[in-house]
């Protein structure tokens, strides 16, 4: 579940899940999130979203010099794409492409460019449970562009399915979700899964920088070495929590910025 | 509202709305239209057309030769795009972009190329009655891709618009459709608005090509001279009624094929 | 557009819009102002809550000794049924009958008892103006139940319709909301349409319970002598807001309570 | 999987999904099929069926005296309420009392009764195999109406938990389904899931109501005595495939008519 390639330990990526307001709903932190991501996982019409908040969420992303990722997900607004749903892989293909596509044509309008995928929900975690979901999802992404990298959990089973594939990749941890011991996320049905303390999280975050470290639920170190942070815009506090975090790594000497440019070592480009 | 340019008499392209089929629900005769016409308009997930839809509807443009328009309309699939919706005008163009970007990027993984835009239902009436609409519309699709021509209705107030914009486009007239003395279409709510008798169309068509010339429904003659003619796949007998039109056409040796690789006369390439 | 019965001094509705969140997206401050209204509008489902919503807002409505109102839409999640749909009548008439249905069904489950219908944003607005859609409306609503009041515009044209139909009906106004001469609400695009100030707002109430008329805004003077007074629980501070008129109608005397059980003056119970 | 109860050899009951056209998408022969089934199921919105779809189909129900039943599914309309959701207890609980709420509503407008409720698709399928799902939909269903039959599977999990709730419910068997052994339905992705032959679904038919068999996929007889026979509109040739086995049936003496009045033996009334 780890690898032996060495991250720089001078810059890391934040990433958080933006533009998830719809219609008359709004969702989240996003003008303050904003300022203190590098990269922002945009969602992109299915489970949250709809094209004017996706565009307003570009702008953001230009203003704020933050990178600009996909957020697909289950067509399911209700639900917000957190119910897993057992699609044929044809459809689900062609789910994902049209919400690159539709993301990328609104980048496009505005002069930005669409810089990652990172799968949503549910869909993120049948990912990293369910290997044919995963090759499902990574052959889309390729299909509609083979350089354009997934953001995939650290150490998981979409980590090995997205190498195995030779589809460009990063990794990412959570510096506000917990882990198991086999590097899953805790449910968030489960009390403890999500941390709102701006302390332990940019102790988290800082150690993960440093060391490529975390600790699960039962105390067992997990290696993950990740090229981004993932944080939370829609929990109490998160604005505080983030610029905490921000803060403690930029004090430490870690540059926070978008994780792009650079392939992974032994990442050949397409 | 005429034109004096000269049309190609020896060739017309044929257009028809296909792919408006969504999930369990089938309508229209894909099968045969994709096999007569030479262009389509291919719905887009917000009026009808899932992404699988959309999917099959661009392989069978491939297979069949013909050249793949987008066909955006309102989001609304209970009323079919039919219902007209006063959007401000920066929804309406993110509406659009959005569609365009999700066709285009299901185009790309299919390797197939979007060739022309044509709005669909109550927007595309809308932008005949509505300057401000027929605006925001030419403007979304100049700035999704400056070059992607308009297919709009032939001597109308969108055709007007998208003139003076600047913006590629073709002219349209309808075979089996209802006009009124002023150019615009008569409304499907009235009698006899929408023609089922074969000859009748292929008659029209031949007219249309050879002349340029429709009769209202109070006899004035309309000078159309269409570069595409409008066919629909959604009616009982459409398959016959194509077919006849088609065949007529072919026997006076006027070629169906598509008009996007040919500017209208004194139009400048972006 | 004003009428010479009289209205009880003593009492009177205070009504809001309520339960208009939708899955993962939280609207409104409903926890508070559950607690300080008299009768609660309860979105359908159509433009606002799903049915999870629908039952905790009832289960909040009899905790608190609510009354509970239907407050059907058009069908349109994303335009919060803001935006004007033309239906057919008869189309609408079966919306409004299934939303009806709908809460009706759910009220029953909980044991609560469904007190009276009124309608949405757009189609509030659009009963106003068009009395065929208020005809619509209020044939739906009867139909359904010939006993279920409608709450419509205090002397608006949505009042003269259901009065002429003689379905049982009770008077709002607005203490929010700015009114022009016509007795119509300024619309929400124009600057300062919707108050927040609490001590105008509660002004504003005190004198419509204790005088029936409030100021348009060019001044003249609206006899409106409302059973019920609506608030927003969705604009900054309106707990606060809300609070304050509660209190400055309790300090005067007046009792805030349902309106639904003394008929108006003249109105027969069928 | 069997019991002992008799039933009656003399009539039986027809019932059929109809109702399932939504917006301007037609699917099923509904106009045949009233005329040949005795009891309706009736989809409520959520998998198709829009509210003037329901309308109609109740006027049809009446028009030709077929008994109404609710026929909820999953809130899906792309997926047709045929993909498994996993939902919490209580959301799906209210999902279901919305939809009979709604169906019920516009019956009274139209002056129809709700006989009974048959659940759709990926739910009816997992009731027979979720006892949790099985137990949400039949409290839904006893909260909504404790007097309102549910029809099963005959020999089903979800026969089992609705006769251990005590909760009034009829029995049902597929006459163009395949069986598994275990009593299951074949899953409509294996191939001779679906019977189209007219001939082979009489015969069958005619067995089921006079033997109370059928025969499984590997020649087991499954012992049945359903209340009624399922068959399906939206197959092709559906009418003349029902329009025999109705004819069938009344050739050898089985009067065709609604089970919903007479209690199943030993079911006590609520």
């Amino acid at each position: 579940m780890t690898d032996t390639t060495t991250t720089d330990l001078n810059s890391i990526d934040l990433n958080s899940d933006l533009g998830e307001s719809y219609g008359r709903w709004v969702l989240g932190d996003d003008a303050a999130l904003f300022g203190l991501v590098s990269s922002a996982n945009i969602a992109c019409g299915f489970h949250a979203g709809d094209p004017s908040v996706m565009q307003r969420s570009i702008r953001l992303a230009l203003e704020n010099d933050v990178a600009i990722g996909a957020h697909p997900g289950y067509a399911d607004l209700r639900g917000f794409g957190r119910v897993g749903l057992e699609l044929p892989a044809e459809q689900l293909r062609n789910d994902i492409v049209y919400q690159l596509g539709a993301l990328a044509g609104l980048c496009r309008v505005e002069g930005a460019t669409l810089r990652y995928v990172k799968p949503h929900g549910a869909l993120y975690n049948q990912m990293n449970r369910d290997e044919a979901v995963a090759r499902t999802v990574v052959a889309a992404v390729a299909a509609f562009d083979p350089a354009l990298p997934l953001l995939v959990l650290a150490a998981s089973g979409a980590e090995r399915v997205v190498r195995d594939y030779g589809h460009p990749y990063r990794r990412e941890a959570f510096i506000d979700r917990g882990y198991l011991p086999n590097g899953q996320l805790q449910p968030r049905s489960e009390p403890g899964s999500v941390t709102t303390d701006p302390v332990a999280a940019a102790d988290r975050a800082l150690r993960l920088v440093q060391t490529g470290e975390v600790s699960a639920t039962d105390g067992t170190t997990l290696q993950l070495r990740p090229d981004s942070l993932c944080v939370h815009g829609d929990t109490p506090g998160a604005r505080q929590l983030v610029g905490l975090v921000r803060q403690r790594l930029t004090d430490a000497g870690v540059k926070v910025r978008p994780c792009w440019d650079t392939p992974r070592p032994g990442e050949s480009t397409p």
